[in-house]
């Protein structure tokens, strides 16, 4: 997850030097510092490529903002507009995102990991179509209810889009990548199927023709149990679970398909203190036997003491079972 | 869940006649008319309470509002007005929801249900801290986490006033009455069990001593596989679930524990058509065979058309399995 941020006084200090959040994404040299940042800082495992999942709709050719303090707006896409969305130039206008990737792998310790990502196309595509976050992002499960056929094409732009991102990040040095489906728990069981883990098996499965080697997470927050079925059908090497998967179901049904990561409350780890050890031994004691990647169950939150942060990394570090 | 609302014309008449949404929950008389349109109106089976989880907080001294197209906004609570809390006045305060309980049970055919409810006591409290409704009720977690004492006196004092709130209603008339946990969704697996699947509990245990007939409904949104640790340790005598659990989930785990009221994405209903028939004949052919009330998700939302409602009413009741 997110683990640079408003959080850290160096962030907030280079955030300065950049025109708005997109234009710290897209500066190379910016945006890799910012991706070393947290590692510097608190020594973690792995650095996770500082951009935004927005970014492919920009490669698109849509309008995107952000605008201070409420997030990400978009022009909302219409079924002319998808039937005129060109990929032609995804990997061109990303081509800032892969030379952060490369600054980042050069200036990283040769034994630390470094994280790609991009958004899975549902997600993607709800930003797109309702132009903002919601809480359930209604007007884009409403266009997939009522026009179908314009959903699929616009899904099949972003497979085949995200499929290129994630190929160009893994030739500039990604070692691992995450598709992001943050959104794809608001879907009925047909949804799910159908816009969440289909399109990511596709995803998954062009990726790792490309890349034989390539090693991809996924994450669908808010899914609970629909984890399981995303494991078994999209193929991907790890799962991402949010801080409301029991921990006996992700030891139990998930770690014997693929590796865990999570899932950590990130307002656990605003509220530090006992609250925070007790739940971090909760999640170490029953996922830390199995293949395990400890992690927040969604992205640090600005409000997060960076004291918390070495508390829980030291917590983790010195963990021995 | 919710069936009247500003999608009926007959509603947004009879909504001007109210000082504002509070008002209109606490005139007996446009509450019980407001509860009987969507009965007359559709012939549904069952009338459920027009009212709201808030007034609850209301009875018990909080300062409560709703604003206009915002939602409800209430004043903050800390430690010490928690500590001020004063049930003795809750059922005197509620005196006119059951009156109104008893004016639509007078004027409800004798084969209908009536459904009462209340918040659950997690639910309430998010608003009660937060103030408001967020996409994730932050505020609320980060002071369960931090202030757990104190938290925990909060939820008491909800469990004794939801107590004598669904008490109240069952002796005014109320057939059966739900619990809804709009926001267990949002708290990881301790929370789960000790601010949502305890409290509610305790309220089942409570109401069942003082009526043993009592008929209860629990509705965790959001909970998805939790469901059914909730029902297992809750004791409620049905489960609503929304549309994001799977239906053989629904069909296999739940539905041998207690009855199950779900699952229509309110969404679908919006949209109407092929998909609306589609996703109503898969719920009736998982479902209907085993003990089943047909029920949206969550509450209808003000896009509905009527006509939709009107289609999805005669397909349920059409269906011969």
């Amino acid at each position: 997850m997110r683990q640079a941020g408003r959080y850290l006084p160096e962030y907030r200090a280079l955030r300065q030097k950049a025109d708005g959040f997109l234009d710290l994404c897209l500066n190379p040299e910016l945006a890799a510092e910012v991706t070393l940042q947290p590692v510097r800082r608190f020594d973690v495992d792995a650095a996770i490529l500082f951009s935004d999942i927005l970014v492919v709709p920009l490669a698109l050719g849509r309008e995107v903002a952000f605008i201070e303090g409420e997030g990400p707006r978009l022009d909302s896409i219409d079924e002319a507009s998808i039937d005129a969305l060109d990929r032609a130039q995804v990997s061109r206008r990303l081509q800032p995102v892969f030379e952060t990737v490369a600054l980042v792998r050069q200036r990283l310790d040769q034994g630390k990991t470094l994280i790609g990502f991009c958004g899975a196309p549902w997600t993607v595509a709800t930003y797109m179509i309702g132009g903002r976050g919601t809480s359930d992002q209604a007007t884009a499960r409403l266009f997939a209810a009522m026009q179908p056929a314009a959903m699929q094409r616009l899904v099949d732009v972003l497979v085949a889009a995200s499929v290129d991102y994630l190929v160009g990040q893994i030739r500039a040095g990604a070692d691992v990548v995450q598709i992001f489906d943050t959104w794809a728990g608001v879907l009925d069981e047909e949804g799910f199927q159908r816009w969440s883990v289909v399109p990511t098996a596709e995803i998954v499965r062009q990726v790792k023709d490309a890349e034989p080697e390539a090693r991809i997470v996924g994450f669908v927050k808010g899914a609970g149990l629909r984890a399981e079925q995303y494991v078994e059908a999209s193929g991907v090497d790890g799962i991402a679970v949010d801080w409301t998967v029991p921990l006996a179901f992700a030891r139990d049904r998930l770690q014997p398909r693929a590796a865990v990561q999570g899932n950590l409350d990130p307002i656990i780890l605003v509220a530090g203190g006992d609250a925070l050890d007790r739940a971090v031994d909760r999640i170490l004691a029953a996922l830390a036997p199995g293949r395990f990647i400890f992690n927040l169950g969604h992205g640090i939150v600005p409000e997060t003491p960076v004291a918390h942060v070495e508390r829980l990394v030291a917590r983790v570090r010195g963990w021995t079972g």
